[in-house]
């Protein structure tokens, strides 16, 4: 991609109210815009991430069993009275009446319309296990909207759900999900923290959040100092020895039963990425699923639902990763994985070399950014330092005289000059592996 | 996938309410299921076909040089003022107070806020062209929403913008995004008439509609019978000569003016697939988007926009390609290009055969449904018809004690007994080609 064709408004400065540097830096790298309190657009540049990051969620929920559908954002309000959620969920929920004066809703989740195509179809214990999925946009109308898309008021969220003949059955599939999950993280380049939650409006007998670990955290985290080691030690991250491990948030966290010795108890602030919920027949059993079981005798399937904020998902990586200069995108969510800075747009000789070495990238699979644009050199570094292209090739005239380009490590700034077929060996190798630091 | 872990409600009948064979099919099918009036859930099957439909728009829009972005439903009805289209709306449009009682909107086109980003970020005549699109959920809330996704409330939609120095920029585009429409339909296995059309609420001076011809169309079209003739002489399509030729609604169409001897008027009803407009400064004039021009005089760029129903298209293409026994998917879009039938499942040198092929079917990149199930072999037949599996493979122990699999198209109904092998290269060689249709 051109730079020059590509919509990248990026800034110096980020407005005022922007306090968090990942709202900071979205603004300022042209990812997002604001259109009404806690409601963004995104941008190319932001659109390509969030893009990048609802693939690694959508392959690993593939992966973990469920079948994607997708369900609408407007749902009838009669389905949350059968739950007796409709009043219960108070004024963040979006309340529309449609020209026929009937009650709809922005949906703030779905488990009232999960359970209900359920009932339309399930009649046997033979149609279980039923695991099903959708990314689709939500809405709850914060009071206080804040922090960019961190606590929007429209978020793209990716909901699963499970429906099970007992509760054996659907404690295996909770436990898959939350190694799923882990492994969903990694693969983002987050460090999760998963602790024992509330179960809140949701429901059920038990919840799992994840966090990533930041200052501006809006959560308060308690967990075992062992927690630190085992996510510090790089990979494998081992699952089943994580979640063995104390770890809860502030309202289930009870100082006088913690068996963890104070000395190697953690206290931190995290934001919350994902939730797991094992809710049994929270729904199921006021919305009258019920199924035919093998004695002939009718099952109310078990149930549980599995969220992770994908809109969120872009700037808590950004809270995780950045430095002075900007972003710094974990190869597998950035927008381009190569940045080509050409230092001579209207040098002839240095263009067509440019083009060559775009070209050999692109065959490889590598997504690449040439800034083409005709502005000075010291602007074009800064823009690719502030959207975070992991890998950046300078190319100019001198270097190019002696058949040699610069390759730059966004992460750590290291740089080495290389021949170009050196710099295309180089990048293939070190773009297209797909770190996985988990196993589950 | 195997089908006993895909969740594919078929039914024998459907619905009273389903008039039209597109619902009737995607309710039978399994892909759809109704919430409310006009505003349907995309069960697994249906959701894998809007997916790749998706993919088709988004590549080619892509190669238009459209970038991606993503704007929110929820929109102010702020830059609705400022348009004049607010009250000009009328009841389509879904009007939502949020709990500080602001008025918000849910969003049934874009032209407002694509306009105020815009104007948020673009100074000179340098920043243009800027050409957007968006794949996004729409709201309308139709008065009678029938026909199933066809005619619903809730709907998705691509809808492209571009801003231009002058007229004559603005007009290029334009008969691009005419080219790459064609090149779209094509893909999709459809056969598109563009006719001119009424710029309706969206407004301009000049609009086409993308029509497919088919006898439960709302749409009136007048054409040119050499339009036929182009349509049906096979690939490739000559957009531009199409274009020359007459072809108008019937709210344009004026039978004292029309340029084609009455016995060469073609009349027929279509469904409408997809809408351009050139509008000039209709949105860019009363929002008060300028940029700096090169003599330094300030120019209100020239917009167009250019939709395309992507929800509505998998029942086009259905109302397009079907027969008694079913849907019959062109390849590019069909859920799995692949079924693979197992006579015997519980028969285990016939299991291990099919997992054979079914590995290196997928192997080459084909997805396949294998049908798993342990019931008769005349349910899965059809079954595998009703929902459109473009090519058929059946397997039993008796054809592969001869080692053969017999192979079906589901188009013509044909069946081979090749051996495995030879199946696999089979399916390879036709499936794995894209047919495109145009040549523009």
């Amino acid at each position: 991609m051109r730079l020059s064709a590509f919509f990248v408004p990026t800034a110096k400065e980020a407005p005022a109210e922007a306090t968090i540097i990942s709202h900071q830096l979205m603004l300022r790298a042209g990812m997002i815009h604001q259109e009404s309190a806690g409601i963004y657009s995104w941008l190319p540049l932001g659109c390509r991430v969030l893009n990048k990051v609802t693939a690694i969620v959508r392959a690993e929920q593939d992966a973990a069993g469920f079948n994607e559908m997708l369900m609408p954002t407007i749902q009838s309000a009669d389905i949350w009275r059968e739950s007796g959620r409709y009043d219960a969920y108070g004024p963040e929920m979006l309340r529309i009446r449609d020209r026929h004066q009937r009650d709809m809703l922005y949906g703030p989740t779905n488990e009232e319309m999960i359970t209900a195509i359920a009932r339309s179809y399930l009649t046997s214990y033979r149609d279980l296990p039923l695991r099903l999925y959708h990314i689709q946009w939500k809405f709850r109308d914060e009071i206080r909207p804040r922090f960019g898309v961190m606590r929007g008021r429209e978020f793209l969220m990716k909901d699963a759900y499970s429906f099970d003949v007992d509760t054996q059955s659907a404690r295996l599939v909770y436990d898959q999900v939350f190694a799923s999950y882990l492994r969903i993280f990694a693969r983002l380049g987050l460090k999760a923290v998963a602790v024992r939650a509330d179960t809140g409006p949701i429901g059920g007998d038990m919840s799992h959040e994840f966090h990533i670990l930041a200052a501006t955290g809006e959560s308060l985290l308690y967990y075992d100092a062992a927690y630190d080691d085992l996510l510090l030690a790089g990979s494998p991250i081992d699952g089943e020895a994580l979640r063995a491990l104390y770890a809860a948030d502030a309202e289930l966290h009870d100082p006088t039963a913690c068996p963890v010795a104070p000395e190697r108890l953690r206290q931190a602030r995290g934001i919350e990425i994902g939730h797991i919920f094992h809710f049994g027949d929270k729904y199921s059993a006021p919305m009258k699923l019920q199924v035919q079981g093998a004695d002939d005798r009718l099952i109310t399937p078990q149930m549980g639902s599995y969220g992770i904020g994908i809109s969120r998902l872009p700037a808590a990586i950004i809270e995780a990763s950045h430095d002075q200069a900007g972003i710094i995108w974990p190869p597998s969510v950035a927008p381009f994985r190569v940045g080509l800075i050409d230092l001579k747009p209207n040098d002839r000789q240095c263009a067509d070399a440019v083009a060559d070495l775009k070209a050999k990238l692109e065959k490889t699979g590598l997504d690449v950014l040439h800034d083409d644009r005709d502005i000075r050199a010291g602007a074009k570094f800064a823009d690719m330092d502030l959207i975070g292209i992991p890998w950046q090739v300078t190319m100019g005239p001198r270097g190019l005289q002696k058949g040699l380009v610069e390759v730059k490590n966004r992460a750590n700034g290291e740089r080495q000059e290389l021949s170009i077929d050196a710099a295309v060996n180089f990048l293939v190798t070190h773009c297209l592996v797909t770190h996985c630091l988990v196993a589950v």
